[in-house]
């Protein structure tokens, strides 16, 4: 049995986490923290659940929890700078850690600040941190002490590209990913953008050329390649709850066939059980991954103007954020990577 | 291994079914059969099962299947009519039946007949029908060859007032019963009134007065009680997927108190896996079963007017069709009750 | 030109005002207010009217608004508290006054402060009030100096019953009214219950049996008849924008036949312009109405239970808000009781 | 009084022409025509105007309608094949036309033929027909006798890119537009795609690389620069009923500065009523412009990639389809261009 806390458990992304946790057969949750809902019971916000998790949230200290000599592993999915607080205290406590937030993805705190403008205060916990794709870094995440699990839209847009970089195909230009997230990605914050009547019925832009998750994904795929990756990457806002989809479009310089990418992207990812090529001619839908931890890839190249289009769907709470937490988990504890994530996905 | 075939399998109950066996380590599905899809493999209708299931749709001959010698179990999910002429072949194999239509509900063809606008072709196949409620009639189901699964509105609403009648305490007045329903209720049938345009943005009452599943749930009722129950039934359509939420009227001529009804049914309910009574001052909703076999229950006592409310939320694809129907098998095949049928509903 | 000034306009009904009087020929917006929003443009919360409003959102003093001697007429769009203040304050000052809230709505105070658990401080004000529903008052609106705009659910469940009560034949059984309603109706307030992702694919009661409507129904209704008025009255929340549509069930105790009751329908609302009375087999769709001020009622009377179903639809933020407020307008000022309102509902 | 008739008006682009044209006071419909629903009423399939027509669908023969004599103008909204029937039926009859389809949009029936996989047969007709974008093309469409109205995914994009092609700043790359559309542009086909279970809770993408707007964007744009277009046009379709979002990607070879960009869009669209640019930093919302004829432009250059940004948003109904159509019919007619095309759109 894997002992387990949750901070930062009320969020969309960590109740996720929860839900799945409770499906596992090999993990015990010991506390469900929440700053904004200290003595709620978990299931007042999370209905769902009635009947099997009798918890309520706590609101412990970050740097001293009480229950830190109790849990083995310690899954942290709070906003940036509270999160390397926290790690940090976990981190010197000897705990092996899972976070969620963007705070130890970078690997360089300049970057970081740049982007967040803010100071990172956890710098030597950063360096130990490994970047938690398991289809990239499977190797290096069960020794991990400290996994930074990606981005919700780096992970849609990185295992799209993945084949493509490792096998030294990257293009020279930018590379433009065209994203569209449902409405839990922006979590359970009270937000006018949030609200039900300002979400449905609208799709809209935003940040244009801002948006954080770029450098995540840059500085992945230029690990990748060993070149420095340029991207335009425009996130969307879609009437749904869950769901991302990458429509990516890349400059076919060397005129690649479609055929040789199918191919390619077959052999790269022969052994993962989380991704699926679709057949040629098809595309991808969220609704088709919806509630489990697949991503689901297509791939076309446009005849006329010779551009390859990949597209790619997940779940984003799942895949993007509690799903690869949990694979990130089992690889840690040398469990079936699989473990918990068995669950298909609904259509409708 | 239990063997099965289903028909009707491309609608979104047969699918869903479909889905949920495929999670179920006891059942190997021998063919997916559906008279408008055949040839089509079923993960080009439902790509959320790619890699799961290779399976083309058969359109096999409703009285000469050519599987009926491979299976112990035929699950039917077809319109009426054409329901009848395949339970009825399959019943003088010697195979059991799962029906999911409405055809072996009511026990007397001549309601059927009234209801339904056709002859009933199948009496004596009739004769054997379980109604497959099982919080009602579990210790009829094990024994028997052909189980009638219940509809989705009868599920929500007798189960929210089953404690009730079998307490004796059934209204003299007629029952209101104010029932709204997710669009997949009505299937993936190409209608009108199924488009996304039609559906959305948009909540009307339909076949006031006149619903079929009127005399199910009054006869089912009127059973529990020995005397005549009287139902109001209007159900309406409300843009979602999946979820029926039923709000039942009672006139509460014994004056019985809100705390002696919770008492009732925690009593009656106390051992079922897949209902839960709601904590006082809750209220259920449809989100919080979605995914699950649950149906979930409120109770209210109007101060004003005395009337008792029962509120009633299950997922109609689930509880209300083919989870049910997985209890059902699970019953008569001597598993677990719940085997299959673990997965928490999702949220959001 | 009447010169208009808006109060609480930043929410969703009071922006809908905005929009509506924009469009309205014989008026002009003086000031926009709005406790949240102050130095705000209009546009940047309600894009959709981006170049037909320069306005910023003012935050004037709520008794010494210096904006009082240069209009005619005052909306009042605010929380309740609020209202009285701003009311009392405009009232004493001359201004004609349309108020959206529920302070002046209910005759006795006492009821008020039993139901909203606050003592009422503006008495002598709520005298004066008019319950704004012209269908019924419409002689005393063109003289009063204050006008109670009716609440969204009451609007659609009053028109639904007013033609039975007037003729004198309101039922001695309590009226079963169950409501459901879009998001909308909840306002712009950043509560949880409001999140895309809480309110999507869902539908659940609230307010079982409290509803702070229901004094308001039974007044109104009470008034009509001559006889104290019983309403059970259930609202729930439908994942749509806008929209209310009530289910309304009344016993029949006096066996009136169907045809009776178009005739008497018919003939009660004659010459209302917005009321439109179904043909014998419709439903009301809130999709019909959504985008104007119409109220689309059909009746029904079910044979088997004799209970006469009135099934009442509207656009709560128009019908239920905004757009009564402006026939108010229209009344008091002499203007045609529809100007403004030509809009017809778009579908889809 | 113009007096008009509509082939195809049950579709939405035809029902959302009536609607505007019930409101339009210089205009009078003669007979509404729907192969599909002939004797239907017009309201039964669209209720939202009960009250304002009692007309019923008509189905006439297409080469001898009896109503020519009777009319002035005839709108088409026919999908094509039968179109071409209708265009030249009419215009032998020296009507005036303004058709909805794709027919006549391509000046080079070699082109259309490739694209649509069947000849052309009215290539008379197709010569005479003037592409129906006022913005552009204005001063051809008073004394035109049939105008192509342009599609809705084109609309969106043109708009977005005339300003530069225009100027000459036209990129030699390839432009690449990722647009999403609501499920209205499907139209009101019985097809599984447009299925409420279906298209809600999802995007994806479509017709990648080969949809049939992308030779009518090419074809626009060539003749707007004297150079020939290329673009990478990749449809979605989004959760939603109204409303088109094109993303389009300009490789800025000229380093076009952001600001310059503003001066140009604000000095081309100055005088046009329908064009509204957002200010920098803001981007487009469908749900601004839902219900409404206008389309919304924001411009952002990003500062990494250099890439010119466009981003646009129309309601695909209006001013994608009728709205435009009834903008082309006033400047036929001589009426002020915006005329019945004020109404404001709705939020939420």
């Amino acid at each position: 049995m894997i002992k387990v806390g949750i901070l930062g458990s009320s969020g969309y992304a960590g109740a996720e986490l929860v839900r799945l946790l409770i499906q596992h057969e090999d993990v015990e949750i010991v506390f469900v923290d929440s700053k904004d809902s200290e003595d709620v019971l978990f299931t007042e916000l999370y209905p769902n659940l009635y009947k099997h998790i009798d918890k309520k949230f706590t609101s412990l200290d970050i740097s001293d929890n009480p229950y830190f000599d109790e849990i083995e592993l310690l899954f942290c999915a709070l906003p940036h700078g509270l999160t390397q607080k926290a790690v940090s205290a976990a981190f010197k406590r000897g705990l092996r850690i899972i976070d969620l937030s963007a705070d130890f993805r970078l690997s360089d705190p300049v970057v970081y600040e740049k982007w967040y403008n803010t100071p990172h205060i956890a710098k030597d916990e950063l360096k130990e941190a490994v970047y938690g794709l398991p289809e990239i870094h499977r190797n290096d995440i069960p020794g991990s002490k400290l996994i930074a699990n990606p981005g919700c839209y780096p992970t849609s847009i990185i295992l799209g590209l993945y084949p493509l970089f490792k096998a030294g195909l990257a293009p020279k230009a930018p590379i433009i990913s065209d994203s569209k997230s449902g409405v839990s990605g922006a979590g359970r914050g009270l937000r006018d953008g949030n609200l039900y009547c300002q979400a449905t019925e609208n799709i809209s832009p935003y940040s244009v050329g801002t948006h954080r998750h770029t450098p995540e994904i840059e500085e992945q795929l230029s690990k990748v390649s060993g070149n420095p990756a340029k991207i335009l990457f425009t996130p969307h806002l879609v009437p749904m709850q869950r769901g991302i989809l990458s429509t990516i479009y890349v400059s076919n310089e060397r005129r690649i066939r479609e055929e040789d990418l199918f191919k390619l992207y077959g052999e790269t990812y022969r052994d993962e059980e989380f991704i699926r090529i679709l057949p040629p001619g098809s595309t991808p839908k969220t609704k088709a991954v919806a509630g489990s931890n697949y991503c689901d890839l297509a791939i076309k190249v446009d005849e006329d103007t010779g551009y390859i289009i990949i597209m790619s769907a997940i779940d984003n709470l799942i895949k993007g954020a509690s799903g690869q937490a949990i694979q990130n988990m089992n690889l840690m504890f040398g469990l079936e990577e699989s473990k918990g994530l068995e669950q298909l996905p609904l259509w409708p």
